[in-house]
């Protein structure tokens, strides 16, 4: 098994970031990733990206993947499934393949949280989804729920005001707990009606969904709908490795106090960047910036390997 | 004397990323600088700014730029003389003004080294120059000397290649110190010829430059040129500020304890960003990042300033 020098997990803005930086450095290296552009595909309009004002983050998505077909970097479609140290090398085993590699970056982003309740994997794609950016046109004159009342659930409810009949915004809570400015706007949309303290049991349907069973006041109801957005928060995308984490599952990442260098992981030779991280900054230009710094410590790291092995 | 809520001191990738995120934030604040784009605009190409391949430094100055407008930005062209924390504000003095603020960001960037040789000073503009982006099109059918093989020595000479004559690349080391894949392209370079291990003596000329006097091997050398671009790194431009630096007199930046946020220094209310900071990364996209972190860093600081006086 030929060793890489570099694999980066994750083709988000810190996955290419570091992709791009690690062609430039001509190094033997791979992108691994289910899904580029992670969670930047999934903004309405991206307007703090400096240089590129007001974009959609789909095509912002897109610029990064030219830029990295540029440098003919190919994202590789596989899932990481470990990650483990042995020795002074990295293994990396997706459910297709094992790699070995000197360093990996991983920058491997944040994904939807699930409510887990039944019907929620069987509808996906038929009625259930997690990204209403990228389905609200789908929505023309149906009946669409939102869970969560965060700001992306409020987000979301008023963006698929546009196309839907009729928004239920559902939450456990009995109020919604996003920012006042959008809830102002919320409350004043006459589509958009607010359901608290209720919780899902059930997505109900036939091929698509087409109800919703929830409790509310220890009554059992329903609600026809034809579609459910979830938007309940992100999860961390990095259980397949065991580096330090914080309390929300973030991967802690410290300063070298030899190099200076930052994004090192509690192990040497891991490396990370971006939304994954406990940097509290959860910004596409941030976690590119990100990308690139723990790039530029990884080939340091990678430099210094050759005396070590 | 009315308070500002953030004063960004420099324009530079970090200090309009900051300036971009402030506007959104809608506080109060300015953005001091006498050079807009900074270091940026010296590059001929920049090809790492994920999302925009291959632009010309300044181009890229005026994309940011434009960024600024398009939330109505305006640099304030003054030159920051001191800043000194007094009591819970920061006065900000410039040749003009004196400002009281809540917070400042301090992304002042870096300027060239000097080579500190006779003559330098002498034909400054007279054939000496720190800025191969801005002189290269006056250099046609020229001879060109380049002192440095850093990165930026490499992409001087890549683009004074373009117009020269010749080309030679000069540096005290044995070897090219840049990126491969920059030194790659400068290896098959007709035009250019590179000189190591070369101790550069003095700057000799008439009205304009007309020869280096250099060592090499124990032996004065003696070169016939038109001009010379010094490409030999860069010196911090933060002297107006007491915050803690390290020993090439950047700014050292820290993390809170408290909320994780980057980008303090040992002054509250005082956050930097960029290459005038001691994060190695000196780059494009890492400043961008840090101006991000740091505006954030600093909105927290603000937000919290209402309950301290």
């Amino acid at each position: 098994m030929s060793i890489y020098d570099l694999i980066i997990i994750g083709a988000g803005p810190a996955g290419m970031t570091a992709a791009i930086y690690a062609a430039r450095r001509k190094i033997k290296f791979l992108i691994l990733s289910m899904d580029i552009g992670g969670q930047m595909s999934w903004s309405s309009d991206v307007d703090n990206y400096p240089g590129i004002p007001d974009l959609a983050g789909v095509e912002l998505v897109k610029r990064f993947n030219e830029h990295m077909k540029e440098y003919k970097i190919q994202v590789k479609n596989e899932e990481v499934k470990s990650v483990q140290r042995k020795g002074k090398t990295i293994i990396v085993k997706t459910r297709k393949n094992t790699y070995k590699t000197k360093a990996i970056i991983i920058a491997s982003g944040k994904s939807p949280r699930k409510l887990n309740v039944p019907g929620e994997e069987k509808y996906l794609g038929k009625g259930v989804s997690y990204c209403a950016v990228c389905d609200s046109v789908l929505q023309k004159n149906k009946i669409v729920a939102v869970i969560g009342t965060g700001n992306s659930g409020l987000d979301a409810s008023l963006l698929l005001s546009k196309y839907a009949k009729k928004v239920y915004l559902i939450d456990i809570v009995p109020k919604i707990t996003g920012e006042p400015y959008l809830r102002d706007k919320i409350l004043k949309n006459k589509k958009i009606s607010f359901i608290g303290n209720a919780k899902i049991k059930e997505i109900l349907g036939n091929k698509f969904v087409n109800a919703l069973r929830y409790e509310k006041d220890n009554k059992k109801l329903m609600l026809k709908i034809d579609s459910i957005f979830i938007e309940i928060g992100l999860v961390n995308k990095s259980d397949f490795t065991n580096v330090r984490k914080n309390k929300w599952g973030e991967i802690m990442i410290f300063r070298s106090t030899i190099s200076n260098e930052e994004n090192f992981t509690n192990i040497p030779g891991i490396f990370a960047a971006g939304d994954c991280t406990d940097i509290p900054a959860k910004q596409i230009i941030a976690a590119a910036g990100e990308g690139c710094k723990a790039a530029l410590a990884a080939f340091e790291y990678i430099q210094k390997f050759k005396s070590w092995i």
